[in-house]
């Protein structure tokens, strides 16, 4: 089977599993236990905390509170973050910010979006005329989890920055982290960061934040994560992340370079009668999202998993909406002919460029064949 | 090593990690995904919450929203089920329902907390008192995490309903859920459950609520959970959930037996000229918590701890604070001479009565040792 929805999920890297074992058998202790069996899990957890953040930024000025996935990394900055006047975001958002920013709407905030460019990138522009004295938090993603599209959020912040300096700016690194080089600017205050898309466990999570940001918790108890994130720490899910993200942050450029390969070979041999590429060069290489005119993307998908090829159609959260179009699709512009028929196909370092081949293929094939159904 | 904290956490039941081990390898699957490896996960996950809601509740009037832990669960249910006039809650409860009363009690709600009866149970006449026409919901926890105390859940529900049939019923069942026979009355709308309690994993637990009951989400996105709870499921948990939670109801009565043999046979052993019980007769037999006067706790723990017992002092979660003194002792009535001297012991079917003998003699050896020293 070709594995092409790592966006979606990816596969729990092995050796790290292997590695992390111990956290289930010998050392499964409850790590607020003031016994030494649990005070040592507490400082291999401060460890690991602090391994996850230097992975992207720098630990004098940035700490990892750890949480159960990105979506409560989001919900955490975003209802804690923007409490008051407005919150400008935009329209490109993952469901984890779009919704908790449009639920701080309800809540008496007032909620800003900005329009995005063909390929998925915010307008920063208009953005930036978005943002005013009354603007408490901006939060505009890394990489566009629907079309791979890179904002350069250390440039955005900075102009945040520079406009309102009381602002807050968080940045949804689900899809970046582990992916693309890059190190956080001080212009950015908080930024989520997930362990299951990088060969960690669902059940994971960070917000990474600079240490001098005074946040609020969003989920009290206990006072775990010194009281910013209450409940018995996931060690297991916990270590799994640091070692996933190890490995992945050692092999970046080559894992980079391979997954370009990979990317480029598909956009070479899509034929270009069939499919429309939405994605932009520029982006992130780990994904491609295509669309085909006149078929209809979940049929294409369900034909493509006969042949063991798994794809998705944009982001998998929102295949739980009962609006099967997506709005990051419409934000970007795509068109009538062609929004029922996007496609997403996302990649890892374990994938191959004959993995690439034999997937264009199938999906061409699989494009045709509906198309001659349905005609 | 004796193992006598598993109301801090348990050890991860081994025949059930390897019956989940395939879902961290054939089955890594994103349940949202549309392809059928994805679908047919999202079937299991929705098999997996109605097995862990069928064993303590009827599921044509309740389900399962699974959550991150229990302390989410307390959140959601506290957050989201107490917005207006009071809620009315007890100075038992754990930190994860008691610290979410009172940041409800800032933003406006009015928080008021019974007192206890001194063997941790709430004075359920005081509760009464309370509850008014203005009270949209009542918490009181089910087993009482330090001192074993039960209260009776479905007596105080129906109460709390016959006063007001407005206010919403929640119970933090943590401490009971797997360990206690017991099935939820019609009168409780929300209940709180942890995995890592009974043989799951940490990272996972569930919101028991009834199917009626219009909640709004806690945590916003991609709309998992129907909505209620939204972020990548994480599969693995739920299934080592889901297994451990059905090995625990397949043996809860004999379990019981096993545990209260242990919890007695440490009652005959502990010498009286020594230790104070504090737990009741009639409470839970997994907690076993007592008091040695003039000595510290911390110092017995660290102790006992060189000896191979690993025993807890009140609650692991309450570790992290500041405040040394538990909140609930104090409650209890609890004395300065004993005050600093509470021990908790508590039990899984995996220890023995020999284990219990042993423990006794390291126990009293650790107190009359510290004595001998102080003194």
């Amino acid at each position: 089977m070709i594995y092409f929805d790592n966006a979606a999920t990816s596969r729990p890297d092995e050796e790290c599993l292997s590695a992390a074992a111990v956290y289930l058998d010998r050392k499964f202790y409850n790590p607020s236990a003031l016994y030494a069996e649990g005070y040592n899990l507490h400082l291999e957890l401060e460890e690991a905390k602090k391994n996850i953040c230097a992975n992207i930024a720098d630990t004098d000025v940035f700490e990892a509170v750890i949480t159960s996935c990105g979506t409560e990394a989001d919900n955490h900055a975003i209802f804690c973050g923007g409490r008051r006047g407005n919150i400008v975001s935009t329209m490109g958002e993952h469901a984890a910010v779009f919704a908790a920013v449009t639920e701080s709407g309800r809540r008496g905030v007032e909620a800003r979006f900005a329009p995005l460019c063909k390929d998925g990138s915010v307008d920063a522009d208009k953005l930036m005329s978005l943002v005013d004295e009354k603007t408490s938090l901006v939060s505009v993603m890394h990489v566009n989890n629907e079309t791979g599209a890179v904002n350069d959020i250390n440039a955005i912040a900075r102009k945040v920055k520079a406009k309102n300096p009381h602002a807050l700016f968080h940045s949804d690194g689900v899809q970046a982290y582990g992916k693309l080089p890059y190190v956080l600017s001080e212009n950015i205050d908080m930024y989520s960061v997930s362990a299951h898309k990088i060969g960690g466990l669902k059940g994971t999570g960070a917000l990474i934040k600079k240490k001098k940001l005074q946040l609020s918790p969003y989920i009290w108890g206990g006072g775990q994560e010194h009281g910013l994130r209450s409940g018995t720490e996931n060690v297991f899910g916990i270590k799994m992340f640091e070692l996933a993200a190890a490995k992945a942050y050692s092999r970046i450029t080559e894992n980079y370079k391979r997954v370009s390969a990979i990317n480029a070979r598909l956009r070479e041999l899509l034929d270009e009668r069939l499919f429309v590429c939405l994605s932009p060069e520029s982006g992130s290489p780990y994904i491609l999202t295509v669309a085909a005119s006149g078929v209809r993307g979940e049929t294409v998908l369900h034909m493509c998993d006969d042949e063991g090829l798994v794809i998705g159609t944009g982001s998998a959260c929102s295949s739980n909406s009962a609006k099967r179009r997506s709005r990051v699709m419409s934000a970007c512009g795509v068109g009538e002919d062609y929004i029922d028929g996007v496609l997403r196909l996302s990649f890892s370092h374990e994938n191959t460029v004959e993995e690439a081949e034999a997937a264009a293929r199938i999906l061409s094939a699989a494009v045709q064949k509906d198309r001659e159904l349905t005609n």
